[in-house]
């Protein structure tokens, strides 16, 4: 059954009614985080317990040529994979009856999670950087096929760690949502970037890349990528990590790009991890929703660590409360990654 | 020192970074809802440590003749208070040096707490209907009194309950921000709810009204207000207490319509923390920004029980995923109040 999508009365906020993991009171009242990860030795992620989950879209085999790309099928779960992408058990968005029938008022698209090793406790802060690769490479693949299904508009890659930061496995993933709709928070940032452009003849990201690779709020950088606390940072220890030239998307970037961005991964999370006692966090692209990559967008990734609680007064109103200057918070995590 | 208030590169997003309560990392590090209720007999709302507190700028006093209207002074706190406002101690917004000085990237403005009862533990789901009506009329005070202020764009007035909720001490308190900007989702409610106006002649939300008021969503109703699970539901067992005729913001409230108003809150808090066992929530107060009564804006008061984590997903697209539907959720809640 497909769940409902609705907006609300005024505003252009969405919701899914997720009615598939429909639960009692009694399942709302607080579980604890222990509980959450009793899991052991029963993790669905774990290899040996791949037919706990749906057969994988794709997975990731070593061979002697080099990576091959599988699918499972229903009588055949690959064995001995790197990375593996399963439809989501509890999907927030699914797959309409026909396939390229948008259903009025219904949550369609696509909801996968991508097991990013077979480790059940790696963290990217200690990930071999060709492991890191076969995620990153994933997140492409997944992007580039759920992008050519006609109803999707938008697909975004995110990653939550730790139960506090709203991960209910503990096994290392990440997961893929395709929406069929821009979803606000984008179509806010194209349009202003538009604007920017129409004015200034350029990509206002790639003004705020000149400006924050040489402030105080600059944390790392290598040939490629940027890391750096925001200027209006909402959460403490937020950074972004940014490629350097103008790109709107993903879904085009070279091999040895893919890598370099693995690295930045590795040395900001690794940095969080060491700063913070490996604390939960969130993190997503953002990316164009459109294929055309020359357009006034330049994709990047926030990494918001999940260190204060969003109460009354944000989620009123919409303003944000940061307990951590974004340059103070740039300076720690520059020192501790020298 | 005022803190800095800055903008978004590209989104129509504030965030304050408040300096003043400045912390180390090590201070970030999760502190266990155990810890920070051990205050104890330290607890600074509680009577007899008056002294704890700046001086309260108001306070409710019982007299012979009815309730009295004080303010403390340095050299002197009240004693035997009903209701007592004190300026946050580490305060978000903070008022100018000069009284109507708007300072360019600063977070000038109030931050109130109302300790809303001598009671340590008073929920408003069990305190008397009296207590309620102080608690409210000091809400509506304080309005007044920093809507004159010419700097102030904004009043939030809102309530976090339980340390998951955010709320940092546990005596029975709300709090009181004004901001020198109208609030993102204030403005996005005001311009839709005008929009809704010149192109139907009526108050979305009286239509709201009228609709849930008969439909699925309805929980409770008196003579003066409507309460129900509002279509678009964010959170689970999310509701709204709406006034039934076309009120724009609480300043103008009459006394009898306090006291009904008390005791919706009192009868929908209390149906939530008996089907829930205390759930931790926010409400906040959705009221104009105007003075202008008259206009096509309906005040309201929403309340988010806080019984999951906004993660990755939510954070970077806005789109939100609700597990429970408010129907259900509507069911239930007028089941326990029956």
């Amino acid at each position: 059954m497909l769940n409902d999508f609705r907006k609300d009365y005024i505003l252009d906020r969405w919701v899914v009614i997720a009615t598939e993991r429909q639960r009692r009171p009694v399942d709302f009242i607080r579980e604890t985080a222990t509980k959450r990860r009793a899991e052991g030795d029963l993790c669905p992620f774990c290899p040996g317990n791949e037919e706990k989950t749906p057969p994988a879209t794709l997975v990731y085999l070593q061979s002697e040529e080099g990576i091959v790309k599988e699918k499972d099928t229903n009588g055949h779960r690959h064995r001995k994979w790197l990375i593996r992408c399963v439809p989501n058990l509890y999907p927030a968005f699914s797959p309409p009856k026909k396939d390229d029938l948008w259903e009025e008022g219904k949550a369609v698209g696509y909801h996968e999670v991508l097991i990013e090793s077979p480790n059940h406790n790696e963290h990217p802060a200690e990930a071999r950087i060709p492991q890191l690769t076969h995620v990153i490479n994933g997140y492409i693949d997944r992007l580039k096929a759920f992008s050519s299904t006609p109803f999707v508009k938008y697909v975004s890659i995110f990653r939550n760690h730790g139960s506090e930061a709203g991960a209910s496995l503990s096994h290392a993933h990440s997961q893929i949502i395709a929406t069929p709709i821009v979803p606000t928070v984008l179509t806010e940032e194209l349009s202003s970037s538009m604007e920017f452009h129409q004015k200034h003849g350029e990509c206002v990201f790639c003004e705020i890349v000149g400006k924050e690779s040489k402030g105080p709020r600059m944390i790392w950088e290598n040939p490629e990528y940027l890391a750096f606390a925001p200027w209006a940072a909402i959460h403490p220890f937020e950074f972004w990590i940014i490629p350097k030239t103008h790109q709107a998307s993903l879904s085009n970037l070279q091999q040895k790009n893919v890598e370099s961005l693995a690295h930045a991964l590795k040395t900001c999370l690794g940095a969080l991890r060491k700063l913070l006692n490996d604390p939960p966090y969130n993190f997503a692209f953002h990316i164009t929703p459109h294929e055309n990559t020359h357009e006034p967008y330049h994709w990047h990734l926030e990494v918001y660590p999940k260190l204060t609680i969003w109460a009354g007064f944000e989620k009123s109103t919409g303003i944000h409360i940061n307990t951590m200057s974004p340059e103070r918070a740039a300076e720690q995590m520059k020192e501790i990654i020298e």
